[in-house]
């Protein structure tokens, strides 16, 4: 037995500009490109070991292909497949090398239409530190130096039919959600982790296969600053922020990729426990919830409108 | 089933005064005073939900009374027991009620002699937010204000006996260790861990049943200069800090509770998975891991030989 | 001789609400109360000795009544005295207590029409530190806790006309202005120093007599957090932020008073010396001299729109 | 007429060995090469426009050959002259060239014994960033990135006559001193400023001749950790650090180049005024003004006993 799904493995997006897509994630984010087929990029994060969390694919729009979470034990897959068979989800097996350095796995789809997979091994590349010895950051990081993502966040049509599925088939825990008012229970929207970050995933309302966003990690708070000044220097399209979440209390910068996929920096945050109880945001409270400072209802709507 | 342990639950700790502890870790760290018995108090931080973190007991000396980790289902707990077992371990049932708010669990010691125990369940205190709308953090903290503990090492004559049992009968995974040379397998000290964190617990050599220090984690790495600065405001006997690891990463100021027991205040590190490759240090370079800034010989021998 | 005018030493401004305006200066942003008189409020920073920095004064709008610069000795008056006289400026004496717990000085108005004064001695209070052996911080901080003012800015019909005064007539230093093309001199707009920092006045186009801002200084970019922070738990109205400035290198927060007068909290910048070389602006860059990370048209128009 | 004293211009240093005093400067501290004459070096941080802030000069000891101030204006300089002669200093001039790409000035000796020179004009080299629509930072900086010198604190057997003559016959402010007890006003050290820092020159106790250090400026806090980071990949001799000053609220690394010349990166500190009322640290508190989290009596001892 082992500890289930880890984290978020691997984002499989869409880029109408695979060169462009390069220039940004490697020149401007600062990820490692670790291979290139023919119509795909893989990259990671300079704190990341696996061979890659993020795949860009060439395509004529935006959006999420899929979403792999990573796995501690094949034992632990084989619970996950048959909690997930149990729970009425259609289960693919998805063979080793299908996925690009990736081993053994499986391939479902949520209630709102992503297709999720999960896996046990991906081809081992290192962190760009040595194993002995580290120092604690490594020398010549470039743009931003996102260590590694973090989270996504995505929207369904009916949200808390996904969440339902993600926490009883998949394990995951609930750190916060959006209800009604204090007495609702149902998750307008909610905030799912696996790991003790607040959220490994979250739930959104909005049409079915929407990716909102994935986000990176950065270390601290003045990391975002650096972020936004590389954004500028880059003509990076900013979206919102330096902003503070009421959601996770983390701090952030929502931007948009050259494809026009939103992606965000994001650093902060409490660490989050299974037995922890689930925070409540009242609908009426959720602007600030979301951008805790400029909490205006037209950003909100702006911000939540515009998907992949 | 479960998550197994989730992290460390509290600590049961002798001070020489109690009444000074009680100044100390309510006025100087922050912490909330939950209940006071007889001989007893009992303090959690303000990001902690559960009843307490700290238990401080009047003795005629300072040291780690016993450790206690909080297990996530009583199906864990009963897995972890057979486990204990299965390894050879002396498990007595702990019943509930017996430590003070807290329910069933076990008690064993760890092959360096230290009392540790399991629990499930401990009366909910909740954090010093509203569960409903809370704001990024609360108001009126005071002195150092610090969220929650984070870990605690403790020492070992045959360190390795320890890190193998906590390993093997309690799940825990390795971060990084200590060894001889680049070669070397076998751990002098080592940095576990269940939660995401570098470390929930480490253990390096020195006598048995010693404790070295435990820690409070602070959101970020300003807050360890407030720190710094209440501490010196406050006159409590800082051993060194502020001060960067090259082991976790994390950055950190050590000081001492009245009483004489070390604690430490960190903050930083990445984040931890159970298969993240084990970081090694060798001997020769151990001075910076322990302190990367000064690192001299004669601060690790003061800092290692030093314990309660 | 002295050094000339010093610093700005005090704001004298208009609000709608006195009640409601000393709940903000001093329950939001940390002010102390110095003094009250009938219909006016008296208010300094933890980290200034005069005292006050702040008028309040009762009225039925919002905006500047003047501003007041601190000089070195009476004899550096008298010189700016004649310097002003020279310069054409009509200079009328200000007798000692005209401005309450002020001494003697002058009085003038700025190409732009806004009134100015120039004094040097104002009754100490002493910071709320000791002067023998201080704390690097006091305790009891409230809400932001702002130290001091740092700088004010204003708008004019005709800019270079009051940035040509401010320079001729008292000496004030440029460190940064917005030209038409990267050949123009005539500063469209001007960031003026008589201290170290990039600016203690600066003069934007727009209505005579107009208040774009006056700021607030904090110590560090994680204060302006901190201060987002204050500021939505106590509904204070945000307009831009956390920004960067590209013109001064500053971070920043804009926000409104509770009468609609425009304030900033600031940190950041370079030191600034008189014989640097001006740094330009071309209107073409504007947006990202203004706000470097959202450097978006329609914000600028906004935000330069809105002065009292 | 002018601002009088400008900022401490340039500091004149031996080093025992160019080439690893070169490669600590400029690879370790990130400042860039300006020239090289046939003994000499001269080098200038990123923020810096002048075309040098050290001279580093080969010898067969570490230590302070002089330090230059710069002046505003020749019309100051020929007053500040003037002054230092009226206070019966023995005044030479400089010549045009005397000083490597420096123009006319003035030297003497301090009470202390050390060699001070006044300077108005030295060639123009410009910051690392555009003259307009400059970035906040530059790309490509290297080690900690410094971005400019800061101040110097030399040693003198009997300090108050040093700190009498920089306050008299150059215009110097005192920030903060060091007093037998409350009611002494003998400076037993003092901090002095010209800028609105809280030191460009302090004085303590010491061999006359002496240096104790000179500082580089870093930007902000976490400009510290990146600093001891770099030192200690580069093994650098930290002496001292991340401590906290009492006096002048900075944060500080001390640290040694390869030649044993002490140096420090420091940040923080408060605007400092020609107005303030002057600070006093009692000799029982010192250690606290010293090092504020580490007020260790041996500490201060080790620290205040090595100079060049």
């Amino acid at each position: 037995m082992g500890e289930g799904i880890l984290r978020l493995g691997f984002v499989d997006v869409r880029v109408t500009d695979l060169e462009a897509a390069r220039k940004h994630y490697v020149e401007v984010m600062g990820m490692q490109e670790t291979a290139r087929t023919g119509d795909a990029l893989y990259l990671k994060g300079w704190d990341e070991y696996d061979h890659h969390s993020i795949v860009l694919r060439q395509s004529d729009r935006a959006g999420l292909v899929k979403m792999a979470f990573k796995v501690h034990t094949y034992e632990d897959l084989e619970r996950l497949e048959n909690q997930l068979r149990q729970y009425g989800a259609s289960v693919t097996r998805v063979s080793n090398g299908e996925n690009f350095k990736v081993g053994e796995g499986v391939r479902f789809k949520l209630p709102s239409g992503h297709t999720m997979e999960l896996f046990v091994d991906m081809e081992y590349k290192g962190k760009a530190l040595p194993q002995v010895n580290p120092a604690p950051w490594p020398e010549g990081l470039v743009g931003v130096g996102a260590p590694r993502i973090d989270h996504l966040l995505i929207t369904a049509d009916k949200p808390h039919e996904t969440v339902d599925f993600l926490m009883k088939a998949l394990n995951f825990y609930m750190s916060e959600k959006v209800v009604e008012n204090e007495r609702s229970e149902t998750p307008i929207s909610a905030w799912l982790f696996r790991s003790n970050t607040p959220h490994d995933i979250a739930i959104i309302p909005g049409k079915d296969e929407g990716l909102h966003h994935f986000a990176f990690w950065l270390d601290e708070f003045n990391d975002l600053r650096k972020a936004g000044d590389v954004f500028s220097k880059h003509d990076v399209s900013i979206d919102v922020g330096i902003e503070r979440h009421g959601i996770t209390r983390g701090q952030t910068i929502y931007y948009f990729d050259p494809s026009g996929n939103r992606n965000e920096v994001f650093t902060g945050g409490y660490i989050a426990y299974p037995d922890m109880p689930v925070v409540k945001w009242t609908v009426d409270q959720l602007t600030r919830g979301i951008f805790y400072f400029n909490h205006r209802q037209e950003w909100i709507e702006a911000f939540t409108g515009v998907t992949t």
